[in-house]
């Protein structure tokens, strides 16, 4: 067994929903939606099952999958990619394993920022890369730029960034990614943009991709999710879009990876991005709502919770709520006292965690939510 | 870029397909049928899409496919596995990448045979492995015990078997199996054995699966492909078996590389594996009568076939055909002159290539077949 894996426990996505699954409470740990997802997108994947081809598709993704990628992020983030920049994956998380293990060379510095999603340091580390983690703190977990340089070395040559940021529900600001992307150019860096949750942003705000940042277009690998855009996690569609010679690069480790990605899937998936926009705009909104019902639950439990500007996610200080508890310990208590699964954000660090912060998903139903609230209050 | 992807092409498949897409040629290159695959199968997964949850499935897959895996193994093997012993991947070929990447380390040397499925010598030596390679050659494909020993070190960790073996249609006897697995046990050697094909056996012979025989139970990764069963070759949903301590360790791999893979093929290919043994059987009957018809026609227009014992693929040989050519200028002239794509053998070696060995996938319509051969006949 490869030392990466003999180490490695579960993830703790799923881990958190066995216990779920198991003890029956209500899962606020894994992200994931309650909702049906766009019935036009459902009824479009069950019609390409019956009336397409279920062969292999093109190893890159189909074309006119890989135009409605282009197509979508030329309407909403102004960008211009050509189809043979998209190349589509089973998920983000293929995308971000193809990416990593193409683009890094045994030796390698990858900067990356904690919290992370937990798929990162192993995937570096198993790629032969050095994962050199910038630490960020609550409330705000910013990004400066002496943290950045303090971080690079000669060996450095990627930068790996999730924004919005999962799980602290941050998403960076247009004067944090001018800096960032002038620190990737003035290091040579190539920045793998882990950015699937740029549609689930709230209060009026947009996502900013770093790759329509000055010098940025010929250097950053941006990975986007058709789960989390149409809140179909199983789907497990995804995409890596980067410039010609770059995505040929990623295409290479795909094809080994998974080859390719179910078709009806992949039809489905663009017929929704032609046609789903008011979908994704009235998602966007109804997760609003989740969050906003979620922290006044929360709140008037007694938790202070933090800002959540995108994500699922609405993370609770436990120090700055005056509970005298670490994460782990209050995660669990509240599956076995209340029946409630959250996630513990000191999972996202594996190096001087943050051990105050929890994570809960605020993507259900109202009454799943104020049932959540009412167990977590009574609870206190 | 990783110098592994560097130095590689588009996976030969693709490449061909590709050309069959431009020129309008008949693709009897990559290996997919042009059936439907189990009506009831197919019914099931769109059902599921409209019917049950598309969020995340547990991540090993859902314990319903395990157990049906189990059950088929059972039923058709003779083999005794436990639900818990079988991990769900997208696809053999991410069963493939997640075994390799979990049980390779640095240094470590992988006995595999030429001609060997094109994603093996990237994987390996991605994963940081040496790739010993055993030559087979034709026209029975055989391994023997001395070159066996001939390959092994101290650093061998691993054996890669595909079996029955793509491109060459043959498939191991129980004497070539029990070797291998002495071999196995006696220089303490973990087995990885691809076995996608072992459903697509002709002339009454049945696969055996390597994991059956002594001593291989606690060190042989099994691994199989729904695509393959129900040839549904685009739905992505294979899996791995290893007994449990393996299989943890597996996981872990997975859990990083596509985390897991979409509910509602899985619940389709469940009820496919509890349901649709017939329909296996038939499909059997169909490839092995779309084999005989190939053949005839091949060889009445003047080409030399070898055995074809399983697959979707039949072999023709050159120099026996008296054709004084390399298969890639034969299947170059063959797509440019008369319209058929098929794969040149040599694209299967990555050392000594074999090059006089050309092979067309039989799993198709007779109509095409036809089509196909008075291209061939009248270009000859
Ligand atoms: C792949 S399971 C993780 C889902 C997710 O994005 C989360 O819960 O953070
Ligand atoms: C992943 S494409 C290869 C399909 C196949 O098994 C073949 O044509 O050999």
């Amino acid at each position: 067994m490869h030392p990466v894996y003999a180490a490695m426990g579960t993830t703790i996505f799923e881990a958190m929903s066995a216990r779920a699954r198991e003890t029956g409470a209500i899962n606020l740990g894994q992200g994931f939606s309650d909702g049906r997802g766009p019935e036009p997108v459902l009824q479009a994947a069950a019609r390409a099952l019956l009336e397409k081809s279920n062969q292999y598709p093109p190893m890159p993704g189909l074309t006119e999958l890989r135009q409605e990628v282009a197509n979508h992020y030329a309407r909403h983030q102004g960008l211009n990619l050509a189809a043979e920049e998209v190349i589509v994956t089973s998920g983000a998380t293929e995308a971000l394993a193809a990416a990593i293990l193409a683009l890094v060379e045994p030796g390698d510095e990858v900067i990356c920022f904690a919290p992370l999603y937990d798929a990162y340091v192993p995937l570096i580390e198993r790629a032969g890369g050095v994962a050199r983690q910038v630490r960020l703190a609550p409330p705000h977990w910013r990004i400066d730029r002496a943290a950045l340089e303090g971080a690079v070395s000669g060996r450095t040559r990627i930068l790996l960034l999730n924004n919005p940021l999962n799980p602290a529900g941050s998403m960076s600001s247009a004067e944090e990614l001018a800096m960032i992307a002038d620190f990737c150019v003035s290091h040579d860096l190539i920045a793998i943009c882990d950015e699937v949750w740029e549609h689930v942003t709230f209060d009026g705000a947009r996502h900013l991709p770093l790759i329509g940042f000055p010098g940025m277009r010929e250097r950053t690998v941006k990975i986007g999710s058709a789960g989390k855009i149409f809140a179909l996690t199983g789907w497990k569609v995804g995409w890596m879009c980067a410039a010609p010679e770059l995505a040929r690069g990623l295409a290479k480790a795909h094809q080994f990876l998974t080859f390719t990605t179910p078709p009806n899937l992949q039809w489905a998936v663009a017929e929704g991005l032609a046609t789903q926009d008011g979908w994704v705009q009235q998602a966007r909104h109804g997760f609003q709502h989740g969050r906003d019902r979620l922290k006044a639950g929360l709140e008037a439990a007694g938790l202070v919770t933090l800002p959540s500007a995108a994500t699922y996610f609405l993370c609770a200080d436990l120090a700055a709520s005056g509970i005298d508890m670490d994460d782990v310990t209050f995660g669990r208590r509240l599956i076995e006292e209340a029946g409630v699964v959250t996630i513990p954000v000191s999972a996202f660090y594996s190096e001087a965690p943050v051990t105050n912060v929890v994570r809960f998903a605020f993507c259900k139903q109202d009454a799943v939510l104020d049932d959540a609230i009412a167990r977590v209050g009574d609870w206190m």
